[in-house]
């Protein structure tokens, strides 16, 4: 690694000659790995994460996940989300809302006593079982809404359930993470759990019930006033981020907030401010995908028994999801059930917000903290081409469940 | 402002937090004060930048240009400057090289004497008299592009002789740069300037020379081989910052880098990239406008001589200009020579450089300091409104004169 530092060095000095210099290492690299991926017949977004693991500390050591990278990654995964929230209607994820419940439930509940029972079974302490099982509960819906909607999969009915029970998971993940960390201080304050889960709740439920029809009837008049060039996209950047913020303060992640504008914002913009979201998404997406590559470090690997528990783990965290969002996915047929799983698999922020706080609460060793950080990007990384196999093959075969998915709607 | 602290406080702790609130503070007082501005009937863009001053410590006192900030502007302010060079046509902008060239040289060392003569006869040491006439040499192209490219001036002829100017300015710029730091030093390194501004000229002509039919020949067949998602849109990302990169190793700013990546790949790309183009530099653009604010601080006129001195050095900013690229302008009319004239008053980046270097080598004291930040950004909120007018009234004055200009064309 040593032999790189100057590189780096050089890199991270010079003030100026810094920035487009980093842009262009990770937007060109992104975007070349995504090519070869392409090529390849898998995924580009894989790609795009794997040169984040090639520039990071694993490979290259060119980079690391500085205040700017990690900035324009945020940026990047609520644009994407915002996006994402453009193309569906709030009606259609309200409808397909008791099944997605159902869904985030289960997935939260399998991977959590997978992931306790695996490391009961190697002799650690409990406390540290419960942080293991904690931290592979929390779906991140970033990657999965960028392989459905870069691949034309978002008016799928899976596709529905995957980003509402996402969202459901989200304010799920808030519990699990209020939960831990008042176990870690020794003492549960049952009110507080309760007053941020309702908190988040009803953020999440007002927003997703009230916010297309509040924005159908505010955006045409205020637009129509405005003197400003771009008015709307204005007004829909302004939303992005206010939602993002208002999120936060409810106690849920920025991106549910900016999935909830997009929503909300979706059908009274014209194409244009579709188009235009669409330009300052493409930018900023890489920066999500590059810096998730860079948080892994592969030198945790450096015994066979780690090794090991991390193989086992990664296929804990798979099969969990799977079998978790899966099983209860059932009544819609085999195929969406699949589908809903394999959607529901990668792993993000929450994850390493618990990892971390087992780590400073000195409750997770260093080794299976890095083991839960690698975790949480291969199954960003193993997810985009069973996501893809799942949504695209076949498709014939899922519309005969059709009727069964009709009756089960109302 | 200390009662303020607690909030500056609050925005800059707390971590995650800091990010959508941030974006919408900047984006969001940014186009209120567009909106108020365009209201009476003044261009936005002077509101975007007096957001930056109520923000900053002028007023307010809640944000500062950090690093993340900064960047967003830079990355702004390169966007920006590459859209308006993919509405410009590179053969347009050579036609009319001579013109430009001195416009350029004029506008230089017509605002050099007046500034360096005003501290002489202020009484100030004969160095400290150099840096501020230098300080006041260099046009920043970047306002003025912004005007011209939202008012829909680009296609003027006196907007393709501003652009060509601001491009050989910058060079110039380097230029003075480069003697003023070596008569701080104490000796001038002939050889070293020499070598700097032959090799900034060269990266100059030959990427706008030969860029844009090797960008015709190269992009089409790449693009269309390319499997990634709106590759063409990513190609040009690529480009300008790959040419950012480059220009600011050849001595210039990466800006120009960026505008020469925007002329080269023009005519290559579809106008969907142009458009993609456009939304990221509508999110983007607004944080170079509040950065540019954000700098100044009007607490430097504590007395009233200051303030004398000031008011009197931004006049000297406004006529010097006004007058070194108008005169040598008039051979195309009184009217254009004032567009020209307007569009060159805007100052940026290597004005402040100089003044910097000034103040680290004790050669300009603080006050002086503090006067040149404050007649920097000063010009840039005048400017637009005189461009505004100027381009805007009368047009039909300025097409009597194209009998005249076309004859000076070739």
């Amino acid at each position: 690694m040593t032999a790189h530092l100057p590189f780096a060095l050089w890199l991270s000095s010079g003030g100026g000659l810094k920035l487009p210099l980093v842009m262009l290492l990770v937007f060109g690299s992104a975007k070349l790995l995504a090519e070869f991926f392409e090529m390849l017949g898998q995924p580009g977004i894989v790609g795009e994460i794997i040169a984040g693991v090639v520039l990071g500390p694993s490979v290259l050591g060119w980079l690391t996940p500085d205040t700017f990278l990690t900035s324009l990654a945020d940026l990047g995964v609520m644009f994407l989300l915002f996006r994402v929230g453009l193309e569906v209607k709030s009606s259609e994820l309200i409808r397909v809302g008791g099944a997605a419940l159902l869904v985030a439930v289960c997935g939260v509940i399998v991977p959590f006593v997978l992931g306790w029972a695996i490391l009961q079974a190697w002799g650690a302490p409990s406390l540290e079982c419960i942080f293991l099982g904690a931290s592979m509960t929390a779906t991140s819906v970033g990657i999965t809404a960028q392989v459905l909607s870069s691949k034309g999969f978002l008016q799928q009915k899976a596709s529905r359930i995957i980003l509402a029970a996402a969202v459901i998971d989200d304010v799920l993940g808030l519990l699990v993470l209020a939960v831990v960390s008042s176990l870690a201080k020794g003492r549960i304050k049952t009110l507080d759990i309760v007053l941020t889960t309702v908190l988040a709740s009803a953020f999440v439920i007002i927003v997703a019930h009230w916010g297309t029809r509040t924005m159908r009837h505010l955006v045409p008049r205020v637009a129509e006033r405005l003197r400003v060039s771009e008015a709307e996209f204005a007004l829909a950047i302004c939303l992005l981020f206010a939602l993002g913020l208002l999120a936060m303060y409810a106690g849920v992640a920025a991106i549910v907030g900016a999935f909830l504008a997009g929503m909300a914002i979706g059908e009274s913009v014209g194409p244009r401010v579709h188009t235009l979201m669409h330009g300052a998404t493409e930018l900023l997406v890489p920066f999500f995908l590059v810096c998730l590559g860079l948080r892994i470090n592969l030198s945790v690997f450096s015994t066979p028994s780690t090794l090991l528990l991390g193989a086992i783990v990664l296929t804990a965290a798979l099969i969990s999801k799977l079998i978790g969002c899966g099983l209860v996915s059932l009544p819609f047929g085999r195929r969406e059930a699949l589908k809903i799983g394999v959607g529901m698999i990668p792993r993000g922020e929450v994850g390493m917000v618990v990892a971390q706080l087992g780590l400073t609460m000195e409750i997770l060793s260093q080794q299976v903290y890095g083991i839960v950080v690698f975790m949480t990007i291969a199954t960003t990384i193993v997810s985009p081409p069973l996501i893809k196999l799942a949504f695209q093959e076949r498709v014939s075969t899922a519309s005969s469940c059709e009727p069964l998915q009709a009756c089960l709607e109302d």
